[in-house]
């Protein structure tokens, strides 16, 4: 039996891993994205001492106390690593820097073959190693409460971001690529993968316990270019990590879903558009993640439980973890958020 | 018989009208969203003459002039007035601003019912009477050409706007609006849609021949919040004007689809990231519009003509209206967006 495994059985709350890998469980588990972030004034504490985003990110004990926060005062039943998707174009050459309310930017971007020559796929690692040191940190700290989620980015949203620089609505520059030179964007792709691979099994190594992927900038491409840009390589990544639970969440494709049904993965993560009733119908025998709508939780308390529980009757009570769909809104009150988490815990009583 | 289906009778070219009300066609109409527009250098440079893009849009002759340029240049089936949505909340008592590149902006949002309050709904055809002028001079000028598509921003779309004041991801501020204070926000969006009704008949009065309604920010919102705070205002809005043919297109809207196969419209416009037989499976008798992925006229003219006659094939050649599944990105080249066009009109001749 691998320590991995037993680390799961060791788990106080284990409720994630199973429903996750579709066993029999109790109640809804429930994690919120997002949970370590700004909606916590904790976190915006721990936040202002680090000075700077990346400081957060890069400081193992900052990115292990923020993880924990939402455990201890949310009662969520997994914690998710605090980090960023972009660590992994930094690890491949290409630095970022944050601008916290305007996002992320890249001051050098891909644009020919010669720039992709320049990054690197190895000793990922190595560069990442804060990451394995907040991982292992967290894992002492949470000292069996509940699972410990790692994730990274899919490869087509890092690659928006190498080409594009920043955040876009359309990302018209990284689909322009993907036409003109299919190539250079397949041999970009490639490589993000192989170094997203390194970085993946490296946080499952230091105790991450289930692998979230996150294709946030689907949505802009259509069913046949996801097929060509995105969904190979999210499934060479997610072959490559057999060892733990995986989901991919891919915001905005929902014509992915059938696709996904098909994937090494074990959990379809849901925005808010997909009715629950479709999902199931799409995605096969996966678990579903998700997915209120992140706005319920501007309501009053009242409408945030009768959403919260229409959510969870369309789901069913087996194979769903609870979640909104998408990150929570920093602007949300905390007492919102959870209420929202107290509702799922609450309702295999109340039904 | 009215004077408005006489108009009809007269257009040398009337695919288009013909395609939307389910009549037979000897091949499909094309036509563009943003066609009139940054890809044409000749729409730049009148741009450049008229100084501002309000500029642009306030002045008939000038708004004439680059609505009539894609019916000249590029052999479009269907000429669309060059105006703006936002005209609407302007004309309401929400001025705006337009920086080019950045997107529009309102100095001024709604926050309070007092706001609403000091709102108007009435004299809005007197207040745009340049947009019944530009239509005239249109009509004159096409000389029964093409026919000429009017439009309105759905009555959701414009009030993101009116709360957020400019272009935003998600829109937090208004969904929030919505949860917070959701009779506030029907309030607004009826008056939206009482100025908008008075708006389309003036523009169906001075010649435009087919309405579309654009629900650009549709994609934020889910199956139920779309029930309750969109579908109701764009059915009231396309029941109010039968007299011409009425084009919904929600883009990010796939889960409305099968709402839409119930509106009081005979078209549904549909953008990239929904497959043509999905779509004919929940759209009913509708005619369809789109939906080519408009990154694909980044490509070579060989990928573009394979993709455009791809799309033909999917939706078949009657009950359908070509287009993209956005607005084109003004960095196209004008020669592949012709190259689209192109491949439709020859279509018929290839098979």
């Amino acid at each position: 039996m691998s320590d991995v495994f037993l680390q799961h059985m060791n788990l106080q709350n284990n409720l994630l891993l199973r429903a996750a890998k579709g066993e029999q469980v109790e109640r809804t588990p429930v994690w919120v994205m997002r949970q370590a972030g700004r909606v916590l004034p904790e976190y915006r504490a721990t936040r202002a001492r680090a000075g700077s985003f990346i400081t957060l990110v890069r400081t193992p004990e900052l990115a292990c106390e923020v993880t924990l926060q939402p455990v201890d005062i949310l009662g969520v039943d997994a914690a998710i690593i605090f980090s960023d998707i972009l660590v992994i174009p930094e690890a491949m050459g290409l630095p970022y820097e944050m601008d916290e309310g305007k996002g992320p930017r890249f001051p050098n971007t891909i644009k020919t073959k010669e720039d992709l020559a320049r990054l690197s796929t190895t000793e990922i690692e190595g560069k990442l190693n804060y990451v394995a040191e907040a991982l292992i940190l967290t894992k002492q700290e949470l000292n069996g409460r509940v699972p410990l989620i790692g994730f990274a980015g899919a490869p087509f949203t890092l690659f928006c971001y190498m080409i594009e620089g920043q955040g876009s609505k359309e990302f018209a520059k990284a689909r322009r690529m993907m036409r003109e030179n299919p190539e250079l964007a397949h041999a970009l792709l490639s490589a993000i993968s192989d170094a997203t691979i390194a970085y993946l099994k490296m946080q499952i190594a230091s105790g991450a316990d289930l692998i979230q992927l996150f294709d946030s900038w689907a949505g802009v491409l259509g069913p046949d270019s996801y097929r060509e840009f995105s969904l190979p390589y999210i499934n060479r990544i997610l072959a490559a990590i057999p060892e733990v639970p995986r989901t991919v969440f891919a915001k905005g494709a929902w014509y992915a879903i059938e696709d996904f049904a098909n994937s090494p993965c074990e959990t379809i993560g849901l925005d808010w558009t997909i009715q629950p009733e479709l999902a199931r119908k799409w995605a096969g025998a996966k678990t579903l993640q998700g997915n209120l709508d992140p706005s319920v939780l501007y309501g009053d308390f009242a409408s945030i439980k009768k959403a919260t529980r229409e959510m969870l009757q369309k789901f069913g009570t087996q194979k769903h973890i609870a979640n909104l769909g998408h990150g929570v809104y920093p602007d949300i009150s905390p007492d919102n958020l959870k209420c929202f988490i107290d509702t799922i815990k609450e309702y295999p009583n109340e039904k």
